[in-house]
């Protein structure tokens, strides 16, 4: 976390900039990180505007331009973008240029992504475990990552000073390293993360109009994340579909048994199973919770 | 929301001084909405600690000489302690004394007091849609209720001059008034609050010990109602279980409506759900979002 006196690298681009884009650009540069930092993307006068806002130092339409300057390239693209950008990138890359991405799967673009890059230019899958509801690079923070878990996900292939120096990087942004497989991130994160988007949805579905005025703090936070965009989060769920068809699974068992338990009125049954809920989201801590209102 | 300059009620009792009953007596106290207030409970120690805090004017653990001195009465009890401790108080209670409760279930209670009462006392029910995953009268708020909607819940039999009487307080408290049967309040709440603590407990019980750590901010969210206090919460489920078990058939309809298309990889699909509950999360507004993290 401290301030590093010299910039990790010279030139960072982030593809992509829009909340995570943006807030990776803002804390690298807040945390002198990186001396410069481009900004690449497709809407020109949305870049502009980001540029003018201070997000990136300089925008850039032709992402082979910016590769060719850059020793660090994030692409903070939908998962189902990630792998064609990185490839076309990985064109204009002078040899030793690290490319990494923030997407929340991991196996599928490691798979894609294991052959046919440049030689002396290296993918290496990266999570940080940050975001929000929110789109678009006017909600960017600096601190977003601050105290988050970041999952690097290196393949056999990848070369061991290369997974330092990324870990390096995004350490430096506040966050914690862990380092995993990209088949055991995308089992681990379809239980944490994907079923938990899926359930929510399905929550939300649920609700009759005629009831919305009835629906208070605890429909609302219980269903937030089933307002993430579906540009981001269909992609992410077709990727890791077979992880997130087992883990709904396991959750419906363990509807099932509290279903059974309340129509048997057992209320042992209830109150083991009520029990081992709020233990495990005890443990969980306060990450998320809000003041009671 | 105006001050009144007479109080409504001289003698307010509110009879389980936690989050809920702490939070009436300090709004009615803040808003001069009753003249003195009592707070009523077995624990003695506790009842003190909560009257040196400013939460109650006085305490009282002999139920039935705290309502003989009252006008209103508020049960913020366990659901399945409300009819045996308004049928208690009844007893000393004054002709013209009116009795009501913040329980999320009414059918029952309902029903279980429709007759009995002695002459010239009434039981309405009330369901403050307010609360916390936090439990006692440290935690209490005067404006937990600002903003928020009560839900009232008169029989055939209701006096309507004291239903009035009822929707004038909770009003003073800030809250916006609706009026229900009993039924019709325990189907709708089943869908907007119990089929969601009872998505949230499950979700929260699939989560394995080893991925802890890459539980996030949307896995705290989804699972935050979780941490409801048990004896709170199975009462409460137990009371609706009918309705719980309907809702709950319904959700899994959804999820699994979710997971037919996931297995087909029918994007469209997909999107057309993800899009459903997308939208109906947006109209419940910004209620229990948070900022970004």
């Amino acid at each position: 976390m401290s301030q590093p006196h010299e910039p990790l690298f010279d030139t960072l681009t982030v593809v992509g900039v829009g909340l995570l884009g943006g807030s990776v650009a803002l804390a690298a540069k807040q945390r002198n990180i990186a001396r410069h930092v481009i900004g690449v993307g497709r809407n020109a006068k949305r870049l502009r505007e980001a540029q003018a806002a201070g997000i990136v130092d300089e925008f850039e339409t032709d992402l082979r331009a910016a590769a060719a300057r850059s020793q660090l390239l994030i692409f903070a693209l939908p998962v189902d973008c990630i792998v064609a950008s990185v490839r076309d990138a990985a064109v204009g890359c002078r040899s030793g240029t690290m490319l990494t991405d923030v997407g929340s799967t991991k196996s599928q673009i490691a798979r894609e992504l294991s052959s046919a890059l440049p030689v002396g230019v290296t993918f290496i899958g990266s999570h940080p475990l940050a975001g929000s509801e929110k789109a678009g690079w006017e909600h960017a923070r600096g601190d977003l990552f601050d105290g988050r878990v970041c999952v690097v996900t290196p393949v056999e292939s990848s070369p061991s000073e290369e997974i330092s120096r990324l870990t390096e990087f995004w350490s430096a942004l506040g966050l914690t390293m862990m380092s995993m497989t990209p088949e055991a991130h995308d089992h681990a994160v379809a239980q944490t993360s994907h079923v938990p988007h899926v359930v929510a949805s399905a929550l939300a579905r649920t609700l009759a109009d005629e009831n919305r005025s009835l629906a208070a703090s605890g429909f609302a936070d219980t269903t937030r994340i089933a307002a993430g965009d579906s540009d981001v989060w269909i992609p992410i769920l077709l990727q890791n579909a077979d992880e997130v068809i087992r883990g709904v699974d396991a959750f419906a068992d363990q509807v099932a048994a509290f279903r059974e338990a309340l129509i048997r009125r057992d209320v042992s049954a209830l109150a083991e199973l009520w029990a081992r809920g709020q233990e495990i989201r005890e443990q969980c801590g306060a990450r998320g919770s809000r003041a009671p209102e």
